[in-house]
């Protein structure tokens, strides 16, 4: 079940990757690294920082079975893709509120602080997005108007908030998941955004 | 004592990043990630390389509360912050002595050579920066006219060169410490900079 | 014998990045810091996604002394440097050579997939120019217009291809990095690109 969703978002981060890269003129190489990157980039970064080595997608070859799978299928359909785009959105939203509990549980696992898990629940699901946008010679988009992150760190505080209650586990797991799912479900469609921060005096 | 400076170079570190992301028009959570990775981005690197794993700033979540409350500060008083550009500038300063002779030491304690652990040692004080110019897209800034390594790279010299000598440890701590500081304050002041090596013909 | 390639690969590598980053109009440093993650950065990259850690350069300081040494030479010869060219060329391919069966091997020693056996040879091999490129605020030349990893793969390929057969060690190891070279030479020679995707429609 939970693999089955890990295997989707990978699917939706992977054509995100493409899709980019392709818009960025690569050749074929350049955008194999980018859809890696983009789906493997966030939890790779989280094992390096607590030390879990050899990172995840070395371990278990189907990612990479899948990432490739999945970037030949977009460069062929790259024209009809946008068909898609509804579902790629909800399998990369599915993703990102299964990457952020995945992330949080890898931080309690390593006796961390609840505010580091959360922190780390957050960049595996987002920093994929980070990296990819760093080789495409982008500033981040998230750093400037998604709010993506905000949607991570809501369902991280929700996690360790039901953790003081009596729930069993699967429910904590599940219901902190859906809360960063609907959080950026909502924000999407009611184009809520963190406030941009001016300053001409800076 | 040195926690102490630690404390107030990662607050100058952090907001510097503030400062940074707000002139990028970033959003509240890309200047936080930038806060963050200016202060402890250098530390991090650093661990990675010799595989101190969780990273430092994982293990003790003070820093995390330091860098949110210097972000938090900075954004609410950025029309004023240039009146704190001298303490924020001393900060930096003694924050960057210091994080040099820490870096150097966790090379010794990983028995690596002097040249790697100096090497180490102005990773931890400069590599912050870095990671941060990346990310907001620029060039790294002391790749092309800070005297900011530099600095570090001699107070690395000087620490080793004063072990050869019968000098009780604490001091050949803290004077290589000064030494970068003070090679730093009279760069400034006299507006010194390593030369650029142009040429026509590559 | 593999190390005097090894220190050609190094020499050559370093010296492309000065050459880069005397184009970018970086300083003496940011020139030495360019060279450093030219010639020792997908290594490094490779070191810490297995986990081994320190990473291999910080425990062999030849290949410091070579850098430094290098990029010496290279920025008082920087005018000349143009009759070197087909020379570092050429230390530059058999460096790539090398480095896919040396980044190869190190994944047989982690016991991990043929696949990612391949990823961290092409990694090793590639991914110092990646970073050297991201430093310099480019996007990656290789994602764009080299037959560079591709040469790495074909060599990987025909190392496990080989190892199907009962031929002895020395040999597959030879073989996969000439295939990586002569497949290097050959695209160089006769304009060989991976195919550019456009699409008007994503």
């Amino acid at each position: 079940m939970f693999y089955t969703i890990d295997i989707l978002g990978t699917i939706a981060f992977a054509i995100s990757g493409v899709l980019i890269a392709i818009n960025k003129r690569m050749d074929l190489f350049g955008i194999l690294i980018i859809a890696f990157v983009t789906a493997v980039g966030g939890g790779t970064l989280r094992d390096l920082l607590i030390g879990n080595t050899p990172v995840g997608w070395m371990k278990d070859i189907t990612y990479t079975y899948v990432i490739l799978g999945s970037s030949v299928f977009a460069i062929l359909l790259r024209s009809k893709i946008n068909y898609l785009r509804t579902s790629l959105f909800l399998f990369d939203t599915i993703g990102i509120g299964l990457y952020t509990v995945v992330g949080i549980e890898k931080g309690l696992n390593a006796e961390l602080h609840p505010i580091i898990c959360i922190a780390l629940g957050t960049m595996t699901a987002s920093f994929g997005g980070v990296i990819r946008d760093i080789l495409c010679n982008e500033i981040p988009v998230i750093f400037r108007k998604e709010i993506y992150a905000t949607a991570c760190i809501l369902g991280g505080v929700t996690y360790f908030a039901l953790r003081e209650f009596p729930i069993q586990y699967n429910y904590v797991f599940v219901i902190a998941g859906i809360v960063v799912i609907v959080t950026r479900l909502l924000a999407v469609k009611f184009k809520i955004a963190l406030p941009r921060i001016y300053s001409d005096k800076v």
